[in-house]
């Protein structure tokens, strides 16, 4: 059985639209049905074509969209919504679709307020539809590996998480040579409060609390907003302080020139530490207090990284898996967990994804680390 | 418009057979409707329910699938046959898919003898067929990259080519403790002359004459059976001489242990040198005369690779592609080429993929392999 | 001609001092003639004979060392009086050393406050000696090749510095296992105000002025000691304000359990990139914006990393050149800054050292991140 | 104690003689007392100068120099004669070295013929000195490690070995540009009947037997020589087959464009494999069956290599050490076995240090690889 899906945003010329096609037909379990790709028609229904979808099924209006297909019948009616528009169209669609008692998929971060957060939260509560917000790299097996660690006591008593995510693309002013992508995340209207902490510190945010199994309570930060006539931070170092004791610290930028997607974490405790690096996402490595430094692999037949991450691989050792299939583990992971709530089963715990949780705290982060910088203090989160 | 395509071989626990699915729907242009997965009808089946097919397209016999799914009208009857059978299964549904007229894909070696890979060659002449070998390591962006730097001259003239391809999995009698990629591997009824050479050395001995766009005159060869009782090659050392006095070694292995599935190339000319590693194949190293060490990367905005590189990555630079990524780029290609042939267009060229002409040289490379060790003489190609 | 040197500290069972005695050693221009290495008399001697001095050369007292030796004929004399004592001992050797005439070098940091920092100056200022302070990574090849890049402009603008220090050998409370390394740097009257900054924070916070070329004007820190019963920090988190508009990061630790020596260095420019890592020192990353990912290797002949770093290598490049070896070029620097002196020859200002300069820096940074930390404010410098 | 040692070849502007001094005075265990560095007079006095000899130590003749050295009473004599001319000129200066009592340190291949070698050989036989050939790379920390690793059965039963040796700086006709370097190492009245494999391949063969703990019994090469003119071999490949049933393969070049001194050697076995590489000389992969990588590092707190590593290293873990740390190893394990000698004690073996043997083996391989590849055929060794 294939779940249905309809996506909105997400048409031809954007990044992430062909990534969330390619990572939920990886598995065979989601077929997209409908799109309202663009607000556009014609841009609309170009995707939509190119998607493979008969023009009925495509639309230029998302909310035509999800009126019409709900009233569907149960065998051509969309299981899931796939929200994948500019953080300020986030919230609509998303609270519509809930309503209609679809699961959603929703692109990071969740959306530009904490109200607007603390809203989907409460439609999903009063419903019973599931909700995914794509934090990906979690899905990576050595990430899953990582958070087990940890969750094990493998490290001992956690003291320190350091987490990093570097880019170089918005060195120059890419917002003003025609880059789509630059435009809406440098636009506060569009993206929200924050610039690159939204875009990339929520994601380094929610690896930090995801392997680390810990809260920030509070963080100190400094934003940079480094090119000339931009108006939100496309840089910035935040100081956190976690649950138990834990000190970290949070760096990320846009403007590292030479960097292309570094995402970093290192996680240190009282009897060992951890390493994991996205740009080669199938070592991991960990540094016991007793034993030589030791790297565990991916799918590795020698010392496996255990059922967790074995549940997370698709090949044999050796053999590179990436971003694409990353980010197919969440919505294998959806939609796994849809199909027990259908069945009424219980689901293995180990197929988990990043959900409305995930998606408010990283919508507190953005509240705090704003203010923070703007205050020169710390501030609770 | 997609191609539609039926799979021979592959069914449930095979290794192969989900890998050609993945990478065929990757890029929604092949779509699988048919398949005769197992020579036992239940398997078959399963199969082929699990990959979401209607039972009247699942066949326990593939004889009889091609003879009925040839005889479906033009908008239900497959254009490719896939064909991911053990080697010695690989003969007769090619030759018979091919004389039907159907376009194939063929998992590699091509087959089992010289003779073999000649018939199909001259089935293939007498249609008008499109044929594709899965050598999918030669799919990879970077790949690309160091054949058409090789090709350009950035090398200057080619000196020496090292080649290897080691892995550990055969390194006990795997073949006695039901692995059943162990078993037909190891058997010379099934695999053909050669164990290790047939299974990973044709890979490597493929992507030394795909970069250096040069082939092997003669070689010398030393192979090796490592594990008490088993038959077939398990290891072997090759001396390779190409045209144009190039000198290289072939090095392979299935009892490195400890190795997972390491391919690597390394090509050496008198202006500068090269280097990949299947293991981390976003990198190409290039080693120039007057230059510091430089590391094309895919998809990278520093530097980019070029053109034929960015036609074959799917992300910006950073997120990782990989195994199922480079798979998909045959099959992508393959479907260009079949939709260009059809409608009588040029394709572009850069959307190449491995034909019978490196089928035939793979079993040419067997043959003189085989000899060559056990004559321990020079041998012709 | 060589230059003689008398040593204070160092004796048997310290780190420091034969590192200091191999370093001076290497290129046979500096010769140990004399020394007080601890103030317990028998310790003293048995490490001066292990070092191969004559017994009338060797002393229990520093005092009477250098009184003594100080009368001794110009041909004896020593030139150099060195100085590798816990931070508290530094600076009345010091003072005492430069009054009677002699070049001095000491080990980090130099001296345990601003204003015996302030002293040793005017000591200098008065004199016409030569002083060193053993901040050695700024004598490996690959960092004076990254210093004078900075320079050149090759960066662009400079806008952002990340330096790290990790270490993890006191995750555990060794100063109570009888480690004198330990002991002695974990108690405030020898280390002085800070533990790990001290010790390994000035390192850092030196080599990231030395690097970009600029200097630190105000920082915000945040101080931990994760030792139970340790008083001073054993780890810390820096925010750096440079001149210049320049942002940086100083993360320092010696309870990251798992790192052995990590210190590394990027510096992110408009116009590119570097990296550096002490643990693999011979390589250097420089990130282009136009250009692929480049490294810089020590004593390369492809593609040279010129003529101060060449100055500053032994051998031909692929043979590794280490820690003792970047000693050895602040040994190697400091001799032939004494010669030109002699000479009165104008010096080859490649042939650079840091000086008391950066001691009187590093004290003021201590000062602030203390401070700092403890005030959670912003400190100017 | 100090050990004296005298000099010949190794003047001004060599590499190695600089690399042999600064490798003596490491651990100031031997000095430089004389030497006859050149054959022109003014060249050996320019260079003793240098090396801050005395005049009445320098000479411009070797022959004259052990005859007067060797009438020098007990207290000035040398205890050692260090030999580092071109390969032509060891066997006179070694020989008579040892008949006139003299401990031998001499630089590898050890002369230019098997006859050669036998006769060094006996003269040892005949007296009661101790000869070291410096085949330095097995000085390394790792390398020892890795050679105890093996003999230890950590390995299980070893079945195949892969070293290689790859430099480029002899891409182009070097030998015509004024290098002196290039010049005697393709002059075959110089450098004896092989080029490349005399120069790298015999470090590359002693490293195999060093670490694999057997002998080679016979090979199969294929020498090449890529530049035009010139007259030894400058690249070269061997198949190896060991005692055992151990396979193995040496790979070597001097026109491998890029690579500056990459030799590296695998060890597979049926329980795990070894993975060391000069150019990162700190690491050792260790690859376990049941395990995941695990990296052995020099003196590291974390997992330690254990007391032979240890023995073999002078700083903390982290703190990289090189070339120079590996070769003065050598010749602090020859001088250990020297005062063992002179005061009758037993000295700890795990000092060890290549000898005559090694010296002898290299001729071999030399006379046999140089054979193999000129009838094609297997050759004993």
């Amino acid at each position: 059985m294939r779940l249905r899906m309809a996506m909105i945003g997400g048409g031809t010329g954007s990044f992430i639209g062909p990534v969330h096609l390619m990572a939920a037909r990886m598995d065979s379990m989601i077929e997209l049905v409908a799109g309202a790709f663009s607000s556009k028609t014609d841009i609309s229904e170009k995707s939509g074509r190119e998607y493979g979808l008969p023009v009925n099924r495509i639309y230029g209006n998302w909310e035509e969209m999800i009126e019409k297909e709900s009233r569907l019948p149960a065998d051509q009616k969309p299981d899931i919504i796939c929200v994948v528009t500019p953080n300020n169209l986030h919230y609509a669609p998303v609270i519509k679709a809930i309503n209609a008692g679809f699961h959603v998929i929703c692109d990071k971060p969740l959306c530009i307020s904490v109200e607007e957060a603390l809203d989907i939260k409460s439609a999903l509560e009063s419903g019973n539809t599931l909700f995914c917000i794509t934090h990906n790299y979690s899905g990576y097996p050595m990430v899953k590996k990582a958070r087990e660690m940890v969750a094990g006591g493998e490290l001992g008593t956690i003291r320190k998480v350091m987490v990093e995510y570097l880019q170089g693309w918005l060195s120059d002013k890419e917002e003003e040579r025609g880059n789509k992508q630059a435009e809406w995340r440098s636009d506060p209207a569009k993206a929200g409060k924050a610039g690159c902490m939204g875009d990339i510190g929520t994601h380094a945010f929610q690896l930090a609390e995801y392997i680390s199994g810990n809260r920030v309570k509070r963080l100190f930060s400094q934003l940079n907003t480094y090119v000339d006539g931009r108006i939100l931070d496309d840089d910035g170092n935040v100081f956190l302080d976690f649950q138990n004791g834990i000190k970290g610290t949070l760096l990320a930028s846009q403007v590292a020139c030479g960097e292309e997607n570094a995402l970093s974490i290192r996680v240190y405790g009282t009897a060992g530490s951890l390493e994991w690096k996205q740009m080669e996402p199938n070592n991991l490595y960990f540094r016991k207090k007793d034993s030589a430094l030791q790297v565990y692999r991916t799918a590795s037949p020698y010392g496996s990284p255990g059922p967790i991450a074995e549940k997370h691989s698709r090949l044999p050792g050796g053999h590179p898996e990436g971003f694409i299939e990353a980010f197919a583990n969440l919505y294998r992971n959806f939609a796994l967990n849809i199909m027990a709530l259908r069945n009424n089963e219980k689901h293995d715990s180990s197929y988990d994804y990043p959900g409305i949780a995930d998606g408010l705290r990283g919508m507190k982060f953005l509240d705090a680390v704003v203010d923070s910088s703007e205050k020169d203090q710390w501030r609770e989160i």
